[in-house]
């Protein structure tokens, strides 16, 4: 589908573990009901056969409302669904490995964690960039050190490419990462833990609404 | 590389469980030496980065003894390293989905179980099939019921496709596997855990080269 940067604004990153039981397609649905941009489908658990029909219900669902789905990993998977693009970390596939599978029309998105990873080739071959984790993160407690609004915005300052903050993030972040030049803002727990998603997800738009407009 | 029905002969799939610390592609490589005449990358617990430069590693050194490497599971990571192809079980990716990734040239094996397996779609689609367990296993205690030799001589004669019997086979078990039509075995503890793999290899080679010439 076509992609323009507005998709950036609020992207649902899922996690099985968080969602008391519901599924992962019910959930983030009723997230895009809210005002979510763009979904990361990120399972480490499921099988590969429950990843790719999982894959396929959020993309026939999310397709009907112009909302990018995007594959943590699984380039494969991506392809297979016709997903929008592939999300990958720093222990993930190399960026121009995925690259060379997906095409230049796919997005692939890269985490960042520190200043070294974004002086490297992937991140220059990157579509855009989740940076972070901005806060401390009680369900990750092995997650990088937090950046906290100063080292986002050091590393936000040494790439032009689209920016998603990501970590722990609150509605009330909001206000200041617009100011740091984040594109958008990627929720995990804030969202997917939430017992009313849609009502979650409205609360981050309606704070982006008051920065950006 | 060009493949011929003597691959199929010996198969090594890996598991780093039984590698004893030693690294899988040292392993392979020793096995190779022995007579291994194909080897499949299964990988359950590296992350996704670990199990590319394994890949790499594997490949360079196949390649240079004629050996065709076959990625377990990871379409997206046979395709990047330039595999000779991928191997699938049932709760992986449909073989329908692995072809429209790799296309005619790569090898696409499949699992099977169970005659109810046999008969689906995946069953057609696939260029080998590894049938199993042949015999009961210590190192997988969740695997499906031992066929037996009657129960994989039930389901070879189902297809006339290229198959390996798997599942806690030993050299003793090749004259049965080669009468019952088995293009190959494919094996892990058996040489995954030995002191020593070539000799563990060369017992397979020497087991079919009195049998089938």
């Amino acid at each position: 589908m076509p992609f323009d940067p507005s998709h950036y604004r609020l992207c649902l990153v899922t996690d099985r573990g968080l969602a008391h039981g519901r599924s992962l397609v019910e959930v983030a649905m009723r997230a895009v009901m809210g005002g979510v941009t763009m979904v990361q489908l990120r399972e480490k658990v499921a099988t590969t056969r429950a990843f790719i029909e999982e894959a396929r219900a959020l993309k026939r669902l999310l397709s009907d409302h112009g909302v990018p789905l995007i594959i943590n990993d699984r380039a494969d998977i991506a392809l297979a669904v016709g997903a929008d693009g592939v999300h990958v970390g720093q222990t993930d596939l190399p960026v121009a490995a995925v690259r060379a599978l997906v095409g230049p029309d796919r997005l692939i998105g890269l985490s960042i964690t520190d200043a070294e990873q974004m002086g490297r080739e992937d991140a220059g071959a990157a579509d855009y960039l989740g940076i972070g984790p901005l806060h401390p993160q009680k369900t990750k407690p092995d997650a990088a050190t937090p950046l906290g609004f100063g080292g986002f915005a050091k590393l936000r300052r040494m790439t032009t490419k689209p920016v998603l903050a990501i970590g722990g993030i609150k509605p009330d972040d909001v206000p200041m990462l617009v100011e740091e030049g984040a594109s958008g803002v990627a929720v995990v727990s804030a969202i997917m833990a939430a017992e009313d998603p849609e009502a979650a997800a409205r609360a981050f738009r309606a704070a982006w609404a008051a920065e950006a407009g």
